[in-house]
């Protein structure tokens, strides 16, 4: 390798998820974030979405470490699938290690990481990379943005972050200490891209925490249940002052949420006043309780879905309670949230969500401030990241009409490989960077083409036709026709029936009756008469 | 049957489509609006669904009329479906029949229906109902709400509406005229509740006339691309008016679109100057052009998203292209959509799109409107109709909030009968109501069950093991095993030949192996091995 710095992200461009890019130079490698993504709904059965982690370990003996932004699965989710094939140190501050630690223990890996819990403020060096930090204001505490000084230049990785001004706890994104950290100005930004299609500034967490007070104090009779992300930790800050204040108990449901409390609070990261905290079966009046639950997203098995579906062991939804949807909805998931929602209202809750009250925020900052950081940072190179295309390509458009040359802007995908010599950047050989699918057990073994069967099942469904057929190429009994997701089975099923028929016929006509040539005619057939395509299976049995 | 009125939401109630409601009083039945509904993804391979039809087709000797408020097709849209099964007298404005006239001839059942042309104040009478028209402002031409005079009082329908003052085309709801066909008071409101959760009033159609003028005043290089619905008629009149006053020809793709604009003109709905309409395959410079395309929705056969995919025979997205999103993601289109946003910005199009530019509104009212209209019928008994569950909820609530007793305001379901005398008002036994779903060829054929495989082979696909099985009942050979969906089947598949084996040794355990057996031996055996639960058919096969 000649002494020039490549940039490679390997995760978290041209989609909202599984962020992980790596930074080389010469024969030093370092990697920031390693993160999951969840599946669109055409990924159809997939549990997770993991980065493609090939060229870290082929580099392995490179790698001088694993750096992370902060705590969320989309940044950290995919360090326990990693670290089941190599050993890595990994830093991060201290909430954000803290959960880390969790999962690797969960998943068995936890002897393969050396963890190293920096301040929000470090500077520290792994080979050539002086990594230094600067705190960003996020939904989750101990949130950083990095500057990684290499030989080449100076690289600014800005992390999630919001130009809020009054945030949860006070911390606001460090421009100051940024600009301190890149004297001789910045080579490369790498930059945050979620809301590049929102227009002003995300309004602040400020906003959230007052219409909470009002809701809370128009809620006099009932209980008040409130469903968030678990990881939206400075929302629960907020959440757990207020029930304080208006003289209610916390009750928690939600493993998630559950794990995620007692680790901050183990962190210091969040303040809980003593005595607030009951137990979910504690016996508190209605009026004095505050339930925090899992379940904004409408996730089947969630909290707040299974009080929706009155399958909630402890928590009966009744008249008088009022919920809170507490958190977006992850574009996909509308409709789940949209049916949780009315059964709620249907057990007499009255529900707050979506436009009815400012009672969520984004944690990502907004064109305006998307455009404050290309002007704090003037970046010589930019590299949109944390995003959708469309998001990427509506970044890089501003940073374009702030007067950077468009040619200085690049658009990368996953497994781009930029470099640079500190004074122009090119495109080397991309590295591969697809998609690893997470079903159950399995990792990287389902690809597209079972993806797209089950789709096509999805659709129409599917019939194994077991045609017996003697020595001589004749059928030899009745044809059996197996079908799920297709027609109803039971019946009288005439469809079938001239399925069957048709089969026959085929013999009938003499021809060499083949597999391929059964699958035709059925599928003909059926799309004749139903205008539909099952998947159609033949399975020619010799008797 | 007494003299009573009964109402009877046949769709249109916990969700948003097929509306349909039938008006009662003695041996006198009136049909208001005929609609279909567009699938919830969950809804695995269904194409529309109707309401069940069932009673009025029993009752078909007792009715006067079907009466329409609109021409979209969730008012509409299951007209061809019914007319199949019986004749019936339909009565709509001008454009509204134009569109029925349309579909009836396309299902060949035209001569099934007596169409009649009413004008938007019209009064007329039906059996014991005095059908009268008011106009509302609403995203097609010829929108009209009803009020029906009855022997126990007047019901008040409002269509679909919103309170906008400055609407395209300027035809404002007549509240006035509304005011005066109900002298006497009104019994019952029936009253759309689609934003029942958006504060405030739905912006106006001027709002995206000004944004659309100012983004065509700033694509000064390239052509202008406008996606929206074919069946927002006052906002195609707009787009042709503002391509007249900025210099462009307008050329149509898009089946739908094109049926529309002609349809519309023909019946004096749409003004289009002389010359302003070109083809498609017409040689004009591109900043003289705008194309008006389907595929607001990112439906993959639409216009649109053939461009995006760089399959649409005529227009091939460049960079300099302005394309402009000009009609609003329904909940569970967010994912397509944002796939077919993503790439068009790779194909180097300026996308406008969300909340970039106000270049959509609803065509239906807000909560202060929904307000407004209860205040001017101040009706004895409300019924929200057009609606989630939550939506209804919400608009009862308002409605409450108002003054009105809770026992009066009912919050029904598809197939509730809501009875009264004019003075109280009660539940009937409910009429059978369920979803009625189209696959391809098939009406009503698909059930629960069929939905239900369809999931489940989504997920985890499928396995069909054929066994061999002597008069001994010993297993006569290798088991096979037919798979699609669950893993890859190509390869080694160690998975499936360890699969085999345990058949092999279910059999050796010398037990009576029967189908049941074969079947949870497998499924125990995959959900171990993978986590997942493919869909199992084991089929004996006797050699």
């Amino acid at each position: 390798m000649t002494k020039k710095l490549r940039i490679i992200p390997l995760g978290g461009l041209g989609e909202i998820g599984k962020n992980m890019t790596v930074l080389e130079y010469g024969r030093n490698m370092i990697v920031v974030d390693c993160g999951v993504m969840f599946p669109d709904s055409d990924m159809y059965g997939i549990d997770l979405v993991l980065p493609q982690f090939d060229y870290v370990i082929q580099n392995q003996e490179y790698l001088r470490g694993i750096v992370l932004t902060h705590g969320h699965m989309d940044h950290i989710g995919s360090l326990p699938y990693l670290l089941r094939q190599m050993k890595a140190s990994i830093y991060g501050t201290g909430l954000t290690v803290g959960m880390v630690k969790r999962q690797l223990e969960e998943a068995k890996v936890l002897q393969q990481a050396s963890l190293h819990v920096v301040g929000e403020k470090d500077i520290f060096q792994l080979g050539p990379f002086k990594i230094s930090l600067f705190p960003v204001a996020h939904s989750i505490p101990g949130s950083v943005g990095l500057v990684i000084d290499t030989p080449a230049g100076a690289v600014v990785h800005t992390g999630d972050y919001k130009l809020d001004e009054t945030p949860a706890g006070g911390r606001i994104t460090d421009l100051e200490r940024l600009r301190e950290l890149t004297p001789n100005g910045v080579l490369a930004l790498l930059a945050d891209s979620t809301n590049a299609d929102k227009p002003g500034r995300t309004p602040t967490e400020k906003l959230v925490a007052g219409e909470l007070d009002r809701l809370f104090a128009e809620a006099t009779d009932g209980r008040i249940i409130i469903a968030t992300f678990a990881s939206l930790l400075a929302r629960l800050q907020e959440i757990m002052n207020l029930a304080a204040k208006h003289g209610r108990k916390v009750a928690l449901t939600g493993r998630s949420l559950e794990e995620n409390v007692t680790l901050a609070r183990d962190l210091g990261y969040l303040k809980i006043p003593n005595g607030l905290l009951v137990d979910i079966n504690a016996r508190v009046r209605d009026n004095q309780l505050l339930i925090l639950s899992t379940g904004s997203q409408g996730e089947p098995r969630s909290a707040l879905n299974r009080m929706a579906q009155g399958e909630h062991r402890q928590v009966q939804v009744k008249r008088g309670d009022t919920i809170i949807i507490s958190g977006g909805t992850i574009p996909g998931n509308e409709e789940e949230v949209g049916r949780m929602l009315n059964k709620l209202f249907e057990r007499g809750a009255n529900v707050i969500y979506g436009k009815l009250a400012t009672v969520h925020v984004s944690g990502h900052g907004s064109r305006d401030e998307m455009q404050t950081m290309l002007e704090v940072v003037k970046p010589k190179f930019m590299i949109p990241v944390h995003g959708e295309t469309r998001h990427l390509h509506l970044h890089a458009r501003l940073a374009e009409s702030l007067g950077m040359d468009p040619k200085d802007v690049f658009i990368l995908k996953n497994g781009s490989v930029w470099a640079t010599d500190g004074k122009k950047a090119w495109l080397d050989q991309p590295v591969p960077a697809v998609d690893v699918l997470v079903d159950g057990h399995l990792v990287g073994e389902i690809g597209a083409v079972v993806i797209e069967d089950r789709q096509r099942l999805s659709q129409d469904g599917f019939i194994v036709a077991l045609i017996p057929v003697n020595a001589r190429n004749k059928l030899a009994g009745e044809p059996e026709l197996i079908s799920r997701g297709f027609v109803p089975v039971n019946g009288t099923s005439d469809l079938l029936q001239a399925a069957q028929k048709e089969i026959r016929r085929e013999f009938k006509r003499g021809k060499k009756v083949a597999h391929e040539s059964i699958r035709d005619t059925l599928q003909n057939f059926f799309y004749r008469e139903t205008q539909s395509r099952p998947v159609v299976l033949p399975s020619i049995i010799r008797v």
